[in-house]
């Protein structure tokens, strides 16, 4: 910036404030203005909020995220042979779906270059639960993340300075001026990041419910349909699926439990919410990485994968490749149990109809195993095993969860507040479908996991 | 602020954004954070972008007041005898109405301290037209300023550090964040600042038309029961009317020629329109400050004013009292005249049946007479002189404005652009109702000149 404004900042804002559409060179300079210091954080955040209220054309979330990209590097993985893919997840309760996908879908062949986040508020990030594991490095150097995935088909890394760091000052305001929950927004945030990380193909995991970030499914409709036709316009094949966070996924939350449950399901355990999500995510990353034709080929090609023992030996490849200790994978009761330990009681019979999934997650973030503000400390070995789901049959007295963690105090005040956080009904209710749709370029269909997709 | 928070700074924003009210405690809590520095501009400019899309609810907009009145002092005139009133004009184009109002009010015995602001953008300010008499000092210490309306009823100054600096820091942040055109935003910036110069009563004149500030009749009428609203809550009688500003005012715009305009008007001009507004003004700051019982006799008081000479004097000491030399105002013309002078002649016979009474008002200011940016230099002898107004016959070839000023390619300029901004008709349109309603506690009312009104 020269100082030399085609348009001021302040009409800019102007102009969205009053509905209207930023033009490309519009964004970009503004942006890129914002980047180099001449717009101040001030004008930014009063732009954010009005696009909270305005929303961005399809023309404005594409200029969006190519000038967020542009701001840093995008990873050249072309060296690397295959079609690399990555899954993205909105975010969840217990979505511990990384840990078992990522390995699943490298052992068919397709290479899965990662770059995942932290936690923050209700939700757990795949960083920190990798971090749980002794040793694993997940701040690697761009060219010693070309070299794992060289090497293994599979690399899992955390945000670096270099990947667009104009959507890194940009979360940051937006965090502390309301501006988090606008669609546009975290569709630039999350496709200018993925985009820089060398993939050919992403898949979208968006969760919706009572534990996602967005809760209404026409809110997650609606970012689905962002995201893909972000990618599509960027020549990334990317499909989404909206999956159904009104429960914990899986049976365990917190960071090193969550490894635990992975490496559990990776050696063939089936808990049937987390395996189904894992599987029909697989079989797209399958699909798009061309590796299978159809939904019903990836699906089995998954499979094939974790009871071969295939997708655990590269979970443990990844392990070592990053500097983690294969020992505790391998026999996780190596690593001591949690200190405190309280067990929650059913108080009446019936069925588990509902759960406060968001609730929930902020209760293990507050007993150590999440963050509620980003410099807050991890309890890696804090969390809650749900010993019910949904359509569970429930006793008085039965234990419903277990709570544990290293601050004795925290533990018992979370226990204590878990069990009004559990509906228990006296008749079973209407399981949600897990999986609710698909996203592609042509819209929204049903997920079928029998059928012919054709992308 | 001790960094102690009731509420967090990010949620009070999303409170606003989800289109919640403030209670008074967090308005104020956030405020006066902002005033001391904990919380940021950027926090504050993405609350005024969700105020803009949500507004607020009565009591937010008095406890919004209240905030930014008590960030500095309020003025005590009560060793002042008699019901102190004042006059604010939301500003429009040619509006020397408190240069002829005030001294008008003052001669009948009603004391006026006016506090004014400088134009921006295509407005003029009082201030700006008072400083184009030479030596006249708009910048008293509040000392001086109780001395002058002490020894002659009447004061008016310019904005001081020490009233409402709240309001002065948030919109220096709103002019540059498109947060200015709020309608809770700009009542509480004008009451916090009108409350604190020590006024008993005050009347408004809201200007709506294609010249005014808000535009559209129903915002007029938002804003002038917002203020009204205020005023009441804090004890202050309180009324206002909404005078159509679809051309300039009077026949002349700029800074010395619209003093000029001002004096000929004390000493008995009758400019039909301007002398109409001043006069219904001035019967309501009669009423209020309890001189006279009814309109009608408001408007024969001022009329005697004027034509008595008492009000032209009472401008002559004011004058005096503020360093000003009355020599120019008992003969403008010993001011020189400007140096360029440009006359814009009819294309075509008709009637003048439109005026873009904002363009007209930046072409002035383009011109010099105002500013497009604070920092923008003035002209104090440029200005546009209007030879037709609505209504008036136009005959081809007829010189319809002489524009003037220092610089001589920008009048020339100037007066190759204004002829569009006129409407010459085959046909007379109807005339535009120069006074459009009476806002007071009760409501909106139509006004009428000859009608008796109980405050």
């Amino acid at each position: 910036m020269t100082g030399e404004w085609t348009v001021n900042p302040n009409e800019l804002i102007r102009k969205k404030r009053d509905g209207g559409a930023l033009t490309r060179d519009e964004l970009r300079e503004f942006i890129s203005a914002y980047v180099s210091g001449t717009v101040p954080d001030y004008q930014m955040s009063s732009f954010l909020m009005a696009v909270y209220f305005r929303g961005m054309t399809a023309d404005e979330r594409l200029a969006l995220t190519e000038v967020m990209l542009h701001s840093g590097m995008i990873i050249d993985l072309s060296a690397i042979p295959g079609i690399k893919v990555d899954k993205h997840s909105t975010g969840g309760v217990g979505d511990k779906v990384s840990l078992i996908l990522a390995p699943m879908v490298a052992a068919c062949g397709v290479p899965v270059p990662m770059i995942s986040g932290r936690g923050l508020g209700h939700t757990g990030g795949t960083l920190d639960k990798l971090e749980s594991i002794p040793g694993f490095k997940t701040s690697l150097a761009i060219e010693d993340y070309r070299k794992v995935i060289a090497a293994t088909g599979l690399v899992m890394i955390g945000q670096t300075a270099e990947i667009a760091p104009a959507d890194k000052r940009m979360y940051a305001l937006r965090d502390v001026t309301a501006t988090v929950e606008s669609i546009p927004l975290i569709a630039g945030s999350i496709m200018s990041k993925k985009l820089a990380e060398g993939i050919d193909a992403l898949v979208l995991d968006i969760k919706t419910g009572n534990g996602a970030f967005m809760q209404r499914y026409e809110d997650s409709v609606e970012l689905a349909s962002a995201l893909v036709g972000i990618g599509r316009q960027f020549g990334k094949n990317t499909v989404g699926l909206i999956t159904e966070m009104d429960q914990p996924l899986g049976f365990r939350i917190g960071n090193w439990c969550e490894v635990v449950e992975s490496v559990e399901c990776l050696r063939g355990k089936q808990v049937p919410d987390l395996m189904e999500v894992t599987y029909a995510l697989g079989a797209l990353m399958l699909l798009v990485g061309k590796k299978v034709e159809s939904i019903p080929a990836g699906i089995r090609m998954g499979e094939e994968a974790i009871w071969s023992g295939r997708a655990y030996e590269k979970f443990l490849d990844l392990v070592r490749f990053q500097g983690g200790d294969p020992a505790v994978i391998e026999t996780p009761s190596r690593v001591p149990p949690p200190e405190f330990t309280f067990e929650v009681k059913a108080d009446r019979d019936g069925y588990a109809t509902a759960f406060a999934t968001r609730d929930i997650g902020v209760l293990a973030a507050e007993m150590g195993a999440g963050r509620m503000k980003v410099d807050d400390d991890l309890d890696m070995f804090a969390g809650i095993t749900l010993r019910k789901k949904l359509g569970d049959r429930v006793q008085a007295g039965e234990i419903v969860a277990t709570m544990y963690g290293a601050d004795r105090g925290k533990v018992e005040a979370a226990s204590r507040r878990y069990l009004p956080m559990m509906t228990i009904s006296d008749a079973p209710a209407l399981m949600p479908k897990r999986i609710r749709a698909l996203v592609d370029q042509t819209g929204v269909k049903a997920w079928d996991p029998l059928g012919d997709v054709i992308f």
